[in-house]
């Protein structure tokens, strides 16, 4: 193998001559050889268009010569094409806030900008990754505006495939709005309800969600380039910080803005925080609806039998013809990952300190990991799960109509104490309600025909309510 | 002690004469010896609102007769005030998703408006605590109701406690505006900041944990009245809806209003973990503070000694004149409490199951906690600790002219890679920066006092920026 | 009310001259109303044993005055009988690493021990809280050893109702040892399991549990007696230091020793967070047991129906003849609490720094709080959900033999792949396994009447094992 | 591209006729594109000898043809040797509590036996991946079987990882045995100590943490091969469950046993989650040794710079000669890591239902992972920042030197209340207790040089202890 020869503060690194990561790479690559990942795609992307954000507002300033910016701007914009992804090798877990990242991003720019010149790769003198790419910047205002556009871009197909997924539900609430069946509270039966209702509840939760994470958005579009190393914009001239937000917002087409304060956008990880837990609030609202399909689907025999989810595959090794919610308990695991990760999150923002929060790597590495599973999650829960599934109309309104939990629904004809003293008997004998309330004279037959009709008990109000009870 | 006997369908219990309570929260009372605390008084008086609300729109819609509805409207009141606190005698962990709470609420009221009446406590022909105080209410609905008004009661108080907080950073901020001082990075010396600036940073994030806080309670405003067991609302007329939140928003002076969907908001709880999402995201931000204040306030020989905390008493049993930073000790424990109480509320919420979450109220006694916990830590932190906080100014200065770290200013001069040997030989000689450029020809001595005045160096922008090197 | 004016380096304040209490307690009390808990009084108790020790170990080695000393000793005994509980004023979760406690303690000792020498309460030149009742002692030494006392008292409370859990569980795994019914993995049905046999799971996992908090009290018999401030025992006679172990292990009746680094012991915060695994470990598994229970309650029409939970309570304001899982629902959320809490109890531990942990009045906080609700929830669980659960033996059967899951068994003659076959028979014309194995010469009817005789298919093995497909 | 098309209950698929993988397989990866993850290694390892054992039991009792049963053996070890790595395309996260990666298994094997045998790929009516491979086994035994001994041979290199840092920790801390520095609590200045006593302290916890992960393994030893679906052993020969623990314990050298109840080992998860716990607690533990270090080497102006950590590559893109301590870094987020999983783990944990936890696929998977990233960054955190790091002796000794904190040596002498004083004096005149303590006449001089001997100060005891003040 060809090799060339860097050098740094520590000494001298052969480096292959084919490889346009440096020895900054080199060393970070081998001092954190932890998860054995690749950096996020998204994120390369992302630190491509900053570079030549960057690179722009440098040469528009007269801070850097024209051809050297040429040269910059064109290998920023091959990251940007996803050409040199396999030239990123340090792990997405790694000391130094990003450090590492930044350089690997700017050696690889480096060295494709003196191919395009015609020079030597490793001939830092003429293209410097620190002086020239890396000019006016710091990882410290690098990174998170990086990482902040490749937040965007991810949750914009999250949002998507979450849009997606609420269109499904409302589809299946008006599927199953004829569907009677039994509530259940506390897992014992309460008062009938409509398929199609409990989904509205579902796509509501849904469409909440996708508001709060679409709103999350918002605080991610402020970044911090132009502060440099703490905020304060030492060696970032303030014109330089201008063109740099309106270049990104061209290139990105995101709305991208100087925080108010760069020093506060360099030190706090807040708006990560805010997406990680609008996240996994999402995360324990879908969970509960996996949960919730995971029980009405129980049976065939022993369970409550009311829906079908769509087989996709076998269910078992040893037992013939089983077939399990594999796509619901997918859907539970994915959130129980992203629960996991905002506590990681939570733990690498509180720890945070002074100037700068060192712990962004596995902050990072963590939401683009919870964005990316949930993501692939919800297209499978919609396609896989959702809109294939069928309800067993028979034997919903079957449960109903032998339970006698209708007695609910003659309170305010009689008061709760004398209806918990028909449930009681009907409990004990196993007669239907609507016999023990016309054989005892608590109520007509007329009017327990009324009272207990299946197409009013799902709906407010009360049955003929001239003649209710309560205060007479 | 006079004893009265009541009966439920597990027979009869004996209960103090003087009691309010009844037979329903003594056992509810025996079932859940758990915690030993006491339900949050916000959580009473909420209760009582929406008691008095409903009977007020039972009275008008002529469900319920006059007299017995002027009594049970009089009980709530009594409520509301705080009379009968010492009657809650169930435990706020407690099975039954509130049954119990309410319950209680009911009993209490409904003895209460016996009394009223003239009659004899227990005796619920006369005044039903199920059939008239809970008229056209269930537990199910009733208590995520007074849940939400006694949330949006206590985010109040915390908003405004968070808004003093944010006033006294940024009058520190302008105070502390003129001290020079080394800003870290990774703990390592990075580049000048003044401490002024670093309160910007810690103003401007708790600015943005007051707004979302206070944009978290908008979710609250919606409430399920009216939906009784499972959101059907079956047993509540639809006029009943209507006039109960606009009772409730009189009461309470908040601007309440129905679900969109009654049945998603009895069964989903995501607008609690919105809330304890913001409160953890907060926690996470203000033990950040603490971490940094305790830090810069670190010796008072072997530490950094940037700042002086309010001595508040004496800081060891052992160790004479010895004072800690204390308050913002309790700040961190706070913190995590409050991160802890997320977790707790993330696996309640996840925990609900198809029309109702029946674990409430341990989400509920977390979330109380919480705002509980954040609003005296503000109060004291604000007070004890950042009020009367002082800055070692002359300390500060010293540390940012000792330091090497100042060769940052000169990359635009020389670049990068010269600039990391005048470092290395400061580092070895322990010359000051301005030397080693002077002597070695690399900047003249003008130069140097441009590029080194310390008063431009926290300001963006770089000193004689035509002169700058890179891209020569 | 009568007062008397102490006073500390801060100036002075006035105290009610009842109080035993004194001038650092009154600031503590002041700088820290945070959550309106009182400190738990097993550690209150625990405080007094050290105390007591200490003095007495002083004593023996001629460092404090014999009469003193007595005095001292008579108020410890006091402090240990509970007599100045309501002396204890300072909240539980507090800054300063709980010198506050500490203090309290030394003042209500100095103060009591005071009247006992029939001097003024508050003349700390005659007794001194720090200089006599805290003698060779530092909070870093003291705090953390009265927890690991009340810690070890507390946990033999919580192991005690664990092992009575325990056996009601083997009794009633014999009980139901002849309740066949459907076994189900994924909620689905899977093959036939007896009741008794899911209880053997519940009392072995218990078991284990039970053992891992016993072993987990190991770690806590070593305390750091002696090393005061940061461990290195300044100020403390290593005689003092081999006394004070003894003297608390005869009071105590637990085998206290000193820990082989008092340094360590004193930095270090992993047997705490080791007993809050432990407890965490054991939340996660008697959750995962309400919950099976609440599954296998659900019903009585629309569930599982398989057991019967003892009713303890009304379920429902509205609902009449509702009753509900409550027990096990507490359980559920005593279980969450116990986790919240343990990851407030990991990030305090995680925040010690250099050679002490500060964060430990939250972390002892929680631990406690968590025994504590756990103790609590055990009993109940035992005497109101356990103990008296019956099951409903036809029903289950009946859900058994209507099942097509026994296919499974004929997987050893006919081979996975002709089983499956017949599953998609059975589930598509709803004929039984046994008919369509007999109807299309799969299997004799003979073959057929041993393979699904239900007696067997909760055992290990095959059926007429020699007539096994496999291979041939 | 040849392919073969195979076919289950749910139609055909085609597959490349390369693959040894079948129409299972091929389902799960469409299935479940969630986190583009591998398998881990160990685990593809550990089902290989689950396979062998399984095969040579089922071969030695009979049940299996030889020819076919040697076919299966060869194929399991190719397995065991990593031949088939790439074979495995099931994503690590999936539903269906790890049927998906047993039959991936089972497959490779079946196809890569008829190979073997001379048979065409896909033929499973001669080598059934069902009936002949998955024999007597059920997912449910097999995955956990599997998971059980990749744990335990992971834990391996886990201890070792971590009993090499115990060591060099040991070295450390007689290096520094004579480094006299200034020990903190609360950040704040308390008494002396030696850097070595710190690194006591260090391994003592570090020595407790490898106790506990060894004695972690215990439990994963007990399997439940032979409990088939639920844990009954259906379709399980008794003694086949013993031969194949036989031969898993001959395969893997661990001592692999039966569980005393198949039932209890196939739907608790406690082993787990008691491996989680450990490995949570060494994270925790290792995470506040991080930071202690990044404290100590905090400057090297303004920070506390009392040790160096050996420079590992430049920390900053802007600031020339910055060194970051970013194998510290590391270690925290790997903590912090480590610490997320044990949540995503916990919550798995809990949700099992009933007969078995199909949540088992994430929880593994984040256990590998915590073991995995926790082994490479012990090794990193040895060799790049314990074993090179220095000491900055003098600064160390100055500081003590110069602070006031000795004044808690002199308590014995003159009392708690006159220390205080002389401290305040110290505090507001800056001049040395030594001074202040003749000029006043509190001490002689030679009673200072013997209190304030620095040599004395870290070790335990009084000096002069016949002179003490207390009790006089």
């Amino acid at each position: 193998m060809e090799v060339r020869v860097e050098k740094d503060f520590l000494g001298e690194v052969q480096i292959p001559d084919a490889a346009y990561y440096g020895v900054q790479s080199v060393r970070a690559r081998d001092n954190f050889p932890i998860t054995g990942y690749k950096v996020d795609e998204t994120l390369i992307r992302a630190v491509g268009y900053v570079k030549k954000a960057a690179v722009m507002a440098n040469a528009e300033l007269g801070q850097l010569d024209k051809k050297l910016a040429e040269a910059i701007k064109q290998a920023a914009e091959e990251v940007i094409a996803g050409k040199f992804n396999d030239q990123f090798i340090v792990d997405p877990i790694q000391g130094g806030a990003g450090t590492s990242f930044n350089m690997n991003a700017n050696e690889v720019i480096a060295n494709r900008a003196l191919e395009i010149l015609g020079e030597e790769k490793g001939d830092y003198s003429i293209v410097s990754p620190n002086s020239h790419v890396n000019m006016a910047q710091s990882t410290n205002d690098v990174f998170p505006t990086a990482v902040n556009i490749a937040l965007i871009d991810r949750l914009h197909g999250l949002a998507e495939k979450l849009a997606d997924l609420v269109e499904a539900f409302k589809s299946k609430s008006q599927e199953f709005d004829h569907v009677i069946k039994m509530g259940r509270t506390h897992l014992q039966d309460a008062v009938p309800i409509r398929l199609g209702q409990e989904f509205i509840g579902y796509y509501s939760v849904m469409q909440r969600d996708l508001e709060r994470i679409s709103s999350s958005m918002k605080g991610l579009r402020s970044v911090n380039m132009g502060g440099t190393s703490v905020g304060t914009g030492l060696n970032a001239l303030p014109e330089y910080t201008e063109k740099v937000v309106e270049y990104l917002t061209d290139l990105t087409g995101f709305e991208i803005k100087s925080s108010e304060s760069l020093i506060d956008a360099t030190q706090n990880t807040d708006v990560y925080t805010e997406v990680s837990s609008m996240l996994k609030i999402h995360a324990l609202n879908i969970s509960k609806i996996a949960n919730d399909l995971r029980l009405m689907s129980s049976g065939p025999t022993a369970g409550f039998g009311e829906i079908n989810l769509p087989a996709r595959q076998s269910g078992s090794s040893i037992m013939p013809g089983k077939v399990n919610p594999v796509i619901c308990e997918v859907i539970n695991q994915i959130a129980y990952q992203v629960v996991g990760n905002d506590t990681t999150i939570g733990m690498a923002a509180e720890n945070g300190q002074l100037e700068l929060n060192v712990m962004k790597p596995v902050l990072v590495f963590n939401l683009l990991e919870s964005i990316s599973i949930l993501e692939n999650g919800l297209r499978i829960f919609r396609e896989y799960a959702i809109e294939g599934m069928t309800a067993n109309i028979e034997h919903c309104r079957n449960m109903v109509e032998r339970s006698i939990s209708l007695v609910t629904a003659i309170n305010p004809y009689v008061g709760y104490e004398k209806a918990t003293e028909v449930a009681r008997i009907a409990l004990e004998t196993n007669r239907p309600i609507r016999e023990i309330c016309i054989d005892n004279g608590i109520l007509t037959e007329a009017e327990v025909d009324m009272i207990l009709d299946l197409n009013n008990l799902t709906s407010p109000g009360i049955a003929g309510k001239d003649k209710v009870y309560a205060g007479k």
